[in-house]
């Protein structure tokens, strides 16, 4: 690496995310991962590490997307608030789970992605010292974008089954500790985020934790953020907190992504809902981000939208990645390698306390240095050449030791393969205790 | 509008946002032009405001994104620095005109849109304090995007020749004091921002400006940000700052738009090109900001650009835009309405100091409060149905006068759309003196 006579912004140079500046298209985890993976013996790797898609969006809204591309309003500027057939198309599919008639030219912002709506409701509302509550493990995003206008994070973690070495379990186990997390509220606490169906976790907040977190929001007048992308994916009934009173309506904003809803994360096209006085805020640091998100997209998704039920869409995916989740985890239960069975969503998390890998193995430097689950991801790519993700990145160092012996495996593959993973985590048969 | 009770924080709280917040989806002057417009008694109105095409991108790209759509990985998540088959494009096309064989794997990075690559770039390198130097009329996101990061901006204004009201004349003639310049570089200077072909000058910065400002960036260690997006629609020689010397290539991040080079503003593809230990940092923070960008989009971009030449694309392009340019001006020489002849892009500026308001012509609040263009420009949309963009609004209050003579008018519209605006300009032939 060259040096560089412009010295970055702080913001930007820090010795952790020099790590992922070596490799800048992929975060630290992940360049450990794709590293091992483009370096293993075991060839070809099978990928179940990053949550993209391994089949292409239905074909009535790839149909959608190229009929829009022949429309000139389309291939253009779109408002900063988003197209009006998208807005609306959101309003009314969303007004019957957040229980309101959602108006669409106030309540909905269409952004470049989940994440950049994210980060335009942190820049919205965030002045430096502000202090954001996050639950671990976290989206890691949600860190570097609180930072970036100069919020504090103050992390709570989720706390897996104690017997989850042992014993398959829902992922409804995983526990938030109420009194910790009213003990991380101080008087510079502005915001809290949630995120259900949780990745990597898998769980559905219930609606006695979301109105145990509402409490607690309202008594403290916290903002919250509801990242809620993996919203269509529920396999127990799902809430969101913005529909549990009219008090907690006004305080939340709901996130929403269309690439994870249906089948598109390159698509970038994301939604925020939530009152006009929070909206407002969230469309203006839009507009000085990305000025506007993309045109024909946004137009196919409108059309996603409005047909996905009588497509019988919702359904037919809903039922699709069970399938997939049970299809997966039966070589769990073959092999004894307890999980968390998840709630909601497409990720799964084995428990691998039991895997013993051999004395005296080695890792390079990247790897030795970090937790547990990064040796196993490691040891499962250089053995039988399947990629998982470690779940401590997503931990501070001080909660890492929770997850430890956890990976997490993306389950939205193809069927073909989910069963090649299998075939490779029966490799591991001499490796278990 | 409803009180908010969660303040938002100061940088989308100011009084002036507040302005183009009541409508989001535009800013200040485009709101009040769309306004003007939708009341209008002359209907339909003819808009020659913002600059969005009139018409669609080629075939050839639309085929390249249609095909796109079918293909698994296109719809994916690409990686943050761009999908390597656009970055080798890219790199390409610009290695002969920034006179170096371009590294596409570090010298080049895909942004959301040229806009989201601007903040990136500011996000990447300015410190609070940090003070940036920028040409008036600019490009209204630099200012937010600036002091986004805590950046401040310092305004050297170009001055429009001082005939400009009695005869047309080269945009070459919009003129930069560089003793203002050189004037304008403090301690905190960390950066300049130019833009060329300009918006909404229709200037090409000369070899020799380049240099003069080069030398300048040189003495005082400066970064530039060399906005280049209109850089294919060039009617003289066009030249990039950092192909003039190794040491300018070293401090120059160079920013271009796929939207303005292919006709698809809504696609929301830009790129910047610079040396890898400039890149590598605008890269992070694209990584913060948006992840990545939109995938499919990205292939047919790449295609578009490896294709381009073959198709005889940019010539055809620029004199198909030059024909629009020279038709669209007829009416101006034919109604002795005095306009600067762009160089490059697809403004241009026309002078209405002849133009005779009458007297007691009355104006709403929010145009009566602004310079004589905002009047100008409501007074066409008035009076002959015709929208154009008060230039004063890219300006500062102080400089504000040089330029309130002036409109400025879109040409990237349909042959059609052009006459029927000179048809409306010969309207004014009663009202000019």
């Amino acid at each position: 690496m060259t040096e560089t006579p412009f010295q970055p912004a702080a913001r930007f140079a820090g010795q952790r995310q020099d790590v992922w500046l070596a490799h800048p298209h992929d975060t630290d985890h992940m360049t450990i991962i794709n590293d091992a993976a483009a370096n293993s013996p075991v060839q070809p790797v099978v990928h179940m590490g990053q949550g993209f898609f391994g089949y292409n969006p239905p074909q009535f809204v790839l149909d959608a997307a190229r009929d829009a591309l022949g429309r000139v309003e389309c291939n253009q500027y779109s408002p900063t608030k988003g197209r009006p057939r998208l807005k609306q198309a959101i309003a009314s599919s969303f007004s019957p789970t957040l229980g309101r008639e959602l108006n669409p030219e106030t309540e909905v912002v269409i952004t470049t992605g989940a994440n950049e709506g994210i980060l335009c409701a942190f820049m919205a509302f965030l002045e430096p010292g502000d202090e954001v509550i996050v639950f671990e493990p976290f989206f890691d995003q949600y860190i570097s974008n609180i930072e970036m206008p100069g919020g504090k994070v103050r992390y709570v973690p989720m706390k897996p089954p104690i017997d989850g070495a042992t014993r398959t379990s829902s992922a409804a186990e995983w526990n938030i500790d109420f009194q910790e997390l009213e003990n991380s509220i101080s008087s510079r606490t502005k915001m809290i985020v949630i995120n259900t169906p949780h990745n990597p976790v898998g769980k559905i907040l219930s609606s006695a934790e979301l109105d145990r977190i509402g409490e607690l929001a309202i008594k403290h007048d916290l903002l919250i953020l509801s990242d809620e992308v993996y919203q269509s994916l529920f396999y127990v009934p799902f809430t969101s907190i913005a529909a549990r009173s009219p008090d907690l309506w006004a305080r939340t904003l709901t996130v929403g992504s269309a690439g994870k809803a249906f089948y598109a994360t390159g698509w970038r096209i994301g939604y925020l809902i939530g009152p006009e006085n929070l909206i407002k805020y969230v469309t203006a640091a839009h507009m000085r981000i990305c000025y506007s998100s993309v045109s024909p997209l946004q137009e196919a998704v409108a059309v996603a939208f409005e047909q996905a039920n009588q497509m019988g869409f919702w359904d037919k995916s809903r039922n699709e990645m069970k399938s997939k989740i049970e299809r997966f985890c039966e070589v769990f239960d073959e092999m004894g390698i307890p999980y968390s069975i998840p709630e909601g969503g497409y990720f799964v998390m084995g428990n691998f306390t039991k895997l013993r890998i051999p004395d005296h193995y080695t890792f390079p430097e990247s790897v030795a240095s970090r937790p547990r689950d990064f040796k196993l991801a490691w040891f499962l790519i250089q053995e039988i050449g399947l990629a998982a993700i470690p779940p401590t990145e997503f931990y501070t160092d001080l909660n890492a030791h929770l997850a430890e012996n956890y990976l997490r495996f993306a389950i939205c593959k193809n069927d073909e393969v989910l069963d090649m993973a299998k075939d490779r985590l029966r490799g591991l048969r001499a490796f278990m205790q």
